[in-house]
């Protein structure tokens, strides 16, 4: 088994062309994670994930503790062989989800305390309850739990949660038993404080972990917030370790966070919008539900590979929507992912030959240039 | 371009082993036809269901007349390039359906008016336009215009039905146009009159056929009735050409049927259970969001190879469809379809060895044997 680690290959400014190698595998970086909650990429066979170039997968702690347990998981062989996905896996710690989905939620210093949003089911998650999840579910990246400060907060508000997650992710540390080929991220948190984030990071390095994710971003705050954020954290964090974004983003929000030396992200967007017709494309954003794709001979999107874009035309994509037909989620989910992992695949190769700001303010001009018109 | 025929390469009593040959490709029968109602086998990708080993698919005329419109298909490239199935497709006549699930429908002799189900619009179905929508959506077998007799249907009622679907299969005849490699099916009404059978089955053998439909059967008649029908109408029909008994059904109403002399086959049941949780197995047909298999480590079926039994435990099925995954409904709709394309091929190489009668004793007896319990 190979060690947990990270390894800066190239850079260009800022950024970094890197490798992390887990127990199930390398994970070239910058990297897009798909978001499997339920042990599943939405509407995706998880050879077909990996088809479209995905290396690692997020699984969320929240969902797979409440169904259908993460013992019962552990009892199956993990999280890898219950969802047939034999690469590595990250799982988040379920703060965030805990935060946004359950119901009666109460927090003090042990933990969180709260029902199920499925069943009412009461259940207490702790930072050694959250390490204890991610080692059954066999994660190779597991991440500290934390309290994701809700979106605006107050100075005092973001930094007394700040702190608490700074002594939970202590306690995360603790907890943690270390394996070869597994590694612990810390999460800096501190909204859009400069000075927080700051007293974060430091924290979080003292204490030492595998990896730093920045955390309490694309809540609302905005791309200029956002990257302002990135500008005051990422040099605050060591280069020797992997940076990982938490939940973003759209496709100009990774390019300027690759740009400030992010190396990992992962985001529903590709594949939620996959269910609900709306497309990424190269010139931009389709809706695929639109009446003017009914009669398009054309393909979704001609600068791509995948099954959607080279099997099919517009027209069909827009007859399968109209229909309800689950098909029509499974291509437009496969495009969309296809699509994240080939902008990431063009910025990996653009930090390898030095390039990246060109590269970046090209991918700005296409993505705004809009649609070519059907008959143009 | 091959001539549209049919051979019969073995027969095991009444049974016969043939291969249909069409524009599009051969088919090895006895087979069954998935369906793909809308343009789609519902969440299944077209090589998906290759895969499976079907040979031919159903399309739905009234289905694809009304969304997205058969001449919309045929400006498209035709029904194949647009769902990207480049094998035979069969096609029915739009009668079935219309009478199942339009509103306001008229019939008289011209054909049916009727209003959209979707979308409230008004339309006119008849033997003429039937052949013309179907040649735009470039179906290998266009099935004669008729009408469903509704069952049960007193005598005078079925025999005037029976007799207005055979006015209509001539106008169908007349209304074809002949191309190499496609074909006409007439359909054999009568309801379970077997003197109304004999004169339907005569009636069309006198316009002469590329091919025999039974229709107007698994309409709630039983299998003994069906059986029964099949007994009369069969050996009416000619050797040379093939049988196809539409909407049939259970893995045994097709032994059944294959032993009385069918040749083709289509049903909803493996797509639709596939989206309702419902398992074809070996050993009878099984309830994947049933609790007793939340901890079931085992293969959904252990005698099949298809990615839901080789690459996933019961445990996770039944997670999935609990979860209400897109995914738990592919998987289980990609194993019913596996199921009945085996069930296919063990019926050929059983005609093929003159072992027929034995090894429709044995499937009966396995389906009948019931799971193996969790911990057996």
């Amino acid at each position: 088994m190979s060690a947990f680690g990270y390894k800066v290959l190239a850079t260009d400014g800022a950024a970094r062309r890197g490798r992390l190698t887990t127990a199930h595998g390398d994970v070239e970086t910058p990297a897009f994670m798909p978001v499997g909650t339920a042990a599943t990429v939405k509407a995706m066979m998880p050879d077909s994930v990996a088809a479209t170039g995905a290396h690692i997968l997020l699984g969320n702690t929240y969902h797979l503790m409440l169904r259908p347990g993460a013992e019962r998981i552990a009892e199956l062989g993990g999280l890898h062989r219950f969802m047939d996905w034999s690469g590595p896996i990250l799982t988040d710690s379920g703060g965030f989800q805990v935060m946004s989905l359950s119901k009666l939620r109460k927090l003090d210093e042990t933990g969180v305390t709260f029902r199920s949003h499925i069943d009412g089911s009461a259940h207490h998650l702790t930072p050694e309850r959250s390490m204890e999840i991610q080692k059954l579910l066999d994660a190779d990246v597991t991440m500290a739990f934390d309290e994701c400060t809700p979106f605006p907060a107050e100075l005092d508000v973001a930094k007394a949660s700040m702190r608490l997650s700074m002594r939970w992710a202590e306690r995360s540390k603790v907890a943690f038993v270390p394996r070869p080929g597994y590694g612990l991220f810390g999460i800096v948190q501190g909204s859009v404080f400069p000075d927080l984030r700051l007293e974060s990071a430091s924290a979080l390095t003292s204490i030492g972990f595998d990896g730093y994710a920045i955390g309490g971003l694309a809540v609302g705050e905005g791309q200029d917030a956002m990257f302002e954020t990135l500008d005051v954290t990422t040099p605050a964090l060591p280069q020797t370790h992997p940076r990982y974004l938490m939940g973003v983003g759209k496709p100009l929000d990774i390019v300027g966070a690759v740009q400030r030396g992010v190396d990992m992200f992962d985001c529903v967007m590709p594949t939620r919008s996959g269910r609900t017709a709306q497309a990424f494309t190269h010139r931009g954003t389709l809706n695929l539900r639109n009446a003017r794709h009914a009669d398009d001979p054309r393909p979704l999107d001609a600068a791509c590979d995948c099954p959607a874009c080279t099997r099919f035309s517009r027209a069909y994509l827009h007859h399968l929507i109209r229909c309800e037909e689950i098909l029509g989620a499974m291509l437009l989910t496969w495009h969309n992912l296809r699509f994240y992992q080939m902008l990431m695949a063009r910025l990996r190769a653009a930090i390898e030959t030095g390039t990246l700001d060109e590269t970046a303010a090209a991918i700005a001009v296409e993505l705004a240039m809009g649609d070519i018109p059907p008959r143009g």
